[in-house]
């Protein structure tokens, strides 16, 4: 059995890989060539924390795989990180434990940062420059690495609730690119061609009379019931609505707030891994509003943990 | 984090102790002092394969835990054992990976051993000297090991379809206890105190009419829809049902069969927790039947995670 700590699970990372990966998981589950079970669920009220147990298996691959992460608020008053977790790579052929990869979160952090980068080279206009990051927590930044990775041309600016936590994101990535602080969220969508949300918000952040025309935007922080970035009347008004999956998006993600209230239907929405296969359903208007609503997949969990791998038998075999 | 391969878990089991853990998650189980989630699924249909996620928290636990179990049935053929796993112990206050148990199968081998050993403690007349063990496989002589060992005065005698494997069980078992092969099973179950069934059965091997007064029966095989071992006359001629979780057996155990031919009614099966809490509600008459159905609980996979961790403290703290 192969077992890799956070520290060897980083180190084995190639943000390109691991989009490519990412990209055919998406195409895989909008096709059906993936098999991903109703995700495992388990709360502790005392701590207002749960853990989920997602797991897939990819049709051909050798192995599946089991994620468990948990999401516990309050570590911070430990001086301990929120999400943590492990990754299980199981064979499909002998049902034996191949791999453990004890990443603590990281794997679901990078997955969830490509997964925003991805969608948005899908959908923003090719001529996009200017991305605006509504958000200071580690999600930021990860979606600044993943889009900077996977969308050279963009240039940041950075909003948050709390200018110091925003002055400290400009400083940690600094060293990956140039991204600078916005004090005015308004002004500041009027003038970006990407946003990206990735808050824990459970109130509407974003305004739809603020977007101009030709923007698209990237929501990553309502993964959950009960959160919620963006105004519904932006989500009503966008030309083009995507998910990583509309089962679950449709349930707790941003798009659900809009299809409760009958101002989008079920069929308004198109998978990503759709887009990702037949390109001609994406953006075809420089003027069109496009959003990306992502939950998260196990089909991304699955990628992560074999591009490590790949990585890690590249290196020692 | 701890981690712990099979051989270092199988140093640390000490059957007694994990026994008395076990009779307390049956009880925590059957008062509702465990949150016992759906169990997760997922299937390998070009091998006849299957993945259980089973996981659970007792009520004032400082860990919950996770036990991921594969069964390939033909993995034989490779000379590689059917049954495989892992299991995890999890923070319940952070979240964090505590320890992972890569135990290949001995905790849940180990523990379905011991809640058939319970539950024949529990419901077999006190008298009993003469037990039968129905069945060759690994469970069988787990059976053997926790019934020697939490029912010290019974004396073994097995039967199996081949007489092979009853030779090599009783040559692989002498040095835990006297144990004789039968040749045949209706004669032998005449003369039983208590049977142990712990075959892969689809068909029922045990017949009501060969059963006597008195006898108390630990039915271990079937655990999943379409195995059965037990003639559904005798389940409904039993003067006592006892089952390990209601709702499991009566989905997919033993008692399942009786309950779909409407013999029996579901509030006449009697939970193994309840019967340990109250045990007044078990046996009261030595020519009563009794029958226990065991399809195998999150919590004995608790509570076995849990005494080896103790053990582990003890020896390295």
């Amino acid at each position: 059995m192969i077992s890799l700590t956070r520290p060897e699970i980083e180190a084995l990372i190639d943000l390109s890989a691991a989009a490519t990966a990412i990209e055919d998981a998406y195409r895989a589950a909008s096709s059906g060539r993936i098999r991903l079970p109703p995700v495992g669920h388990i709360t502790f009220p005392d701590h207002d924390a749960d853990c989920h147990i997602k797991y897939g298996h990819m049709q051909g691959d050798s192995t599946f795989v089991i994620k468990v992460a948990t999401g516990f608020p309050h570590n911070g008053k430990h001086d301990l990180p929120s999400g943590n977790g492990i990754v299980l790579v199981m064979s499909a052929e002998t049902g034996a434990v191949k791999a453990m990869l004890h990443d603590e979160m990281v794997l679901t952090d990078v997955r969830t940062g490509l997964g925003g980068a991805i969608a948005s080279r899908a959908l923003a206009r090719t001529d996009s420059k200017d991305a605006l990051i509504v958000g200071t927590g580690p999600q930021a930044r990860r979606q600044i690495e993943a889009h900077a990775t996977l969308l050279p041309g963009l240039s940041f600016r950075v909003w948050g609730r709390d200018t110091d936590k925003v002055a400290q994101l400009v400083r940690d990535m600094s060293h990956v690119c140039d991204v600078t602080p916005v004090s005015d969220l308004k002004t500041a969508t009027r003038n970006a061609d990407v946003i990206v949300t990735a808050t824990g918000s459970s109130a509407p952040l974003l305004m739809s009379d603020w977007v101009d025309a030709g923007t698209h935007i990237t929501a990553v922080g309502a993964d959950a019931p009960g959160k919620q970035e963006l105004d519904v009347a932006l989500v009503a008004r966008a030309d083009l609505l995507a998910v990583d999956l509309a089962s679950q998006c449709l349930d707790h993600g941003e798009v659900c707030h809009a299809a409760q209230l009958g101002l989008i239907r079920p069929d308004d929405v198109t998978e990503i891994g759709t887009l990702l296969q037949t390109p001609e359903r994406g953006r075809n208007d420089e003027r069109q509003i496009t959003i990306a609503d992502l939950t998260g997949l196990a089909a991304q969990d699955i990628a992560m943990a074999n591009a490590v791998l790949t990585a890690w038998r590249g290196q020692n075999l």
